[in-house]
């Protein structure tokens, strides 16, 4: 018996779960690296996110409401490998110089992640006619971006300062 | 006896070295990824932007060379997961009409994780004064950037034939 054909819409819905589980590892990290770094601008900017991120996964929550599913995480390999990264970074630059680079390069892999799965679930989110959820998933999008910007401009502020210095 | 103290060559390096094996591995992914999709213009994509890895490995031994270190990977858990995900779409929406959009979402992550990495590391290139590797960076970042939008360009195109269907 042939499974039945699958759709735009189970895509979508297989692509929430994964980016809801990859947020709940995001809001278990973030403490973590802001703990970890030396810079005060970018500790700040971590922590600014974990607030910002809790109220990404409330968003993805009112999507599965909106399609009468439950929200559920599906693992997703993606997110855990980069925040093994992230870990690893963390471990072996450990009371070095390169440490805030490093960490802040980390989550700038993650943002990409995150802005391209956004994007992604956006224009699916068009094509299913799912008004509510386009506004919702744009809000998120741009708070990534905006994120990702803020990230660059810390990590040029570093290196210029290191290069006047 | 207290270890060395690492520096951001150190972390250009280690960098370095996991977007190799990152190439790599896309370099074995891809035309899987070109043969699994039904569209001829996201196929054709796949196999253009394989030709172009292999000059992006080249251009990284390049500057392994420039650097006089050894051009050797570092496993990349970040690309396993993106790959492994892809992979995982690839075979739970075979013979779905949702193939191509997610096999194409799936490069669109590898794409942004790359343009992270390169972004990250020509921007480390430039501060430790590595003007050629800088240079052969950004040839890199360029491609990857275009490769992106043309995934967008097809991604909106398949979307507006199915709306006008």
């Amino acid at each position: 018996m042939p499974a039945k054909q699958k759709t735009l819409e189970d895509l979508f819905l297989v692509t929430l779960k994964d980016v809801y589980y990859a947020e709940k590892q995001i809001l278990r990290a973030l403490p973590k690296m802001a703990k970890a770094v030396e810079s005060d601008e970018l500790r700040q900017a971590f922590e600014q996110h974990r607030t910002e991120t809790d109220g990404q996964v409330q968003r993805l929550e009112q999507i599965f409401e909106q399609m009468g599913k439950r929200a559920a995480g599906k693992t997703c390999e993606s997110i855990q490998g980069l925040i093994a990264e992230g870990q690893e970074i963390m471990e072996d630059f450990e009371d070095s110089e390169a440490l805030d680079a490093g960490v802040l390069a980390a989550a700038q892999a993650v943002e990409h992640y995150e802005i391209s799965r956004y994007g992604t679930l956006k224009s699916w989110a068009q094509q299913l006619g799912m008004n509510d959820a386009v506004k919702l998933l744009e809000e998120t999008l741009a708070e990534e971006k905006k994120t990702d910007q803020l990230l660059t401009r810390i990590a040029e502020a570093a290196a210029n300062q290191k290069a006047a210095a």
